[in-house]
């Protein structure tokens, strides 16, 4: 097949694991015969640097002929200032959702041989394999803001046709693992809370083949450490779902690792680490890639329809976590090149 | 002295965990000379129950001409209707409305006898001593809320005298302790974050001598895992406080066991163990008591200046971790009424 892939590099160690991960996804066009096409663009403070915008309008017109966008990493403290008019995460937020992009996937496993490296107790860690589901598009990421010298405010809002699209994708995710989703909210407080809960225990009817539990945000914050494995699908609005994964990533060892894919209603997915621009190495050539390696093989999965391509990549990695080289992020002194390399080769004992 | 201190035992195991906490204070009151006079009102489901209101005129009144306000717990299953008009919550958001209790205080430390049970490794238990300085009357909890059949809204709101009193409050309690202070927002995206930092980082101004370091909520929420001993004073607004604040209570190993107080500008406290009503275990006499019990140490030193009678209790619920008896939650076989006369007979050996 051909396809037409849109990267944005963005800032930081954004170009350096963006980089590791095309050549890994150019060795799979070469073994497997098929054509990656990548077209490099700006978006976030590199953008805001070149054009004065953090997402240009010759951007968003390239990922929207694309088959799926491919992104680094946004921001930097260069461009950090919280009085700005133009920051880098906007680039972020406005290709979200121009792209429509409504469910963030975040898969989460803990690799066996970086136990070690988790603040949890190994015991807590067996059978970790959580799929986060985050409402991307909607939420108070994209309501209204005021401000004033003495007041600001944002609004968070939902609306029944947003909760029912991303608890549809969630169920039918459930259904293809291990048929269990749990919801989370705050409806003892939050209106937009007990619109979700309700919506959900809706639409929850249609999939009788899957258990629905509902859990308060504070509640999962502390089940999320005392019972990772009893999770199997998460589904929760935006900000809750920004919070709870970075904290579900942390059980891994490192953010370095962590893939995610946000899908629409089309088959333009927009993929990214869930690791930050890390501008403290930035440019030293020592980022963890796999990431976005791994980033690339939901890339592979979810817009390319390649699955077989995908599950190849993932056996990669997972060679290369229990053989090394490893990052210095989880306890290696390995580059990104070694890494990516490692992963390259590897490809071939795996497939 | 003499002091007045209402009681608002509430639902679930409330009025359990608060009855042993009165004990407490009445064999503090005793070895003191001290005289407490203890009235007890309804608050919560219960007050439902009783006059359609979860937050009845008669208990309101009384706890404005109180020294302090003492709270067990409120809601359960029986008052959980997402859709009713009436809920439990709605009665704790309002006493501390009232009572203008703006900054609720949540000590954080983890007893080395319990370290088995917290779901993180011991070497990350090390040193953890954080206190949590959660802003609690404003933001998304009081913000104005809409609901259609299709759509529902929050507004949070801050005005920069709401920040400036809470980060006061963080500030002068840093200095007391290690002279750091934590500010955690979501400035990158929401506006009154960006208000919240701003703010908090001109009062940090005015204490030249405690350091100031600014995190995202989400970053935070990892940190709190990997670094947690990292942290003194972290102060937040009110959901992500919320948030926080539970899976930190995670690491001590139960949520049974952890106090909080809630002060504004008077000396009319409000104070209650972070754990919930618990209605699977209502009434069987084997609640954990000690949430409850340190929260009374907290209300000692906050509300009646009886520091040294605070610092008795400490010491008397530290024994009793020690050397048990211990609640099933964390690993004994004890009910309340044995670990609560356990930490009165303590409190002669440790005075
Ligand atoms: C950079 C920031 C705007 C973003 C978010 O909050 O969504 C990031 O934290 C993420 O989780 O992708
Ligand atoms: C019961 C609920 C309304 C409350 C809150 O969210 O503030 C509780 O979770 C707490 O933390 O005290």
């Amino acid at each position: 097949m051909k396809a037409r892939i849109v990267t944005l590099p963005g800032d930081g160690v954004g170009p350096e694991v963006l980089d590791a991960a095309v050549a890994v996804l150019q060795a799979v066009a070469e073994r497997s015969g098929h054509t990656f096409e990548f077209e490099s663009h700006l978006i976030g403070g590199c953008a805001i640097d070149a054009t004065g915008e953090p997402l240009p309008a010759a951007t968003l017109e390239a990922c929207k002929k694309a088959d799926a966008v491919f992104l680094g990493a946004v921001g930097g403290p260069k461009w950090s200032d919280p009085q700005a008019k133009v920051r880098p995460e906007q680039g972020l937020l406005a290709i979200r959702a121009a792209l429509g992009v409504y469910a963030n996937l975040r898969p989460l496993q803990v690799h066996p041989s970086l136990a070690s490296l988790s603040p949890l107790k190994n015991e807590k860690l067996k059978n970790v394999d959580v799929l986060f589901v985050r409402e991307l598009t909607g939420g108070a990421y994209f309501g209204a803001k005021t401000r004033t010298t003495d007041t600001a405010t944002d609004e968070c809002k939902y609306t029944v046709a947003e909760v029912e699209r991303v608890t549809r994708r969630a169920f039918e995710l459930a259904r293809e693992r291990r048929q269990h989703v749990t919801s989370v909210d705050k409806a003892n407080v939050l209106e937009t809370s007990r619109l979700w809960r309700s919506t959900v225990t809706r639409v929850a009817a249609e999939y009788p083949d899957v258990k629905l539990e509902h859990q308060l945000v504070d509640s999962m914050a502390m089940l999320l450490l005392t019972q990772p494995s009893r999770y199997d699908v998460v589904v929760t609005e935006n900000l809750f779902g920004d919070i709870l994964t970075d904290e579900a990533a942390a059980l891994a060892g490192s953010l370095g690792l962590l893939p995610s894919a946000s899908l629409g209603e089309g088959k333009v997915g927009l993929y990214e680490p869930i690791h930050g621009s890390a501008p403290d190495i930035a440019g030293q050539g020592v980022a963890n890639p796999l990431g976005a390696i791994m980033s690339a093989a939901l890339l592979l999965r979810h817009s390319l329809d390649l699955d077989v391509e995908a599950t190849t990549i993932e056996a990669a990695v997972s060679h290369v976590l229990t053989n090394g080289p490893h990052t210095r992020d989880i306890g290696g002194k390995a580059g990104t090149a070694e890494v990516r390399d490692a992963v390259i080769a590897a490809l071939d004992d795996v497939a």
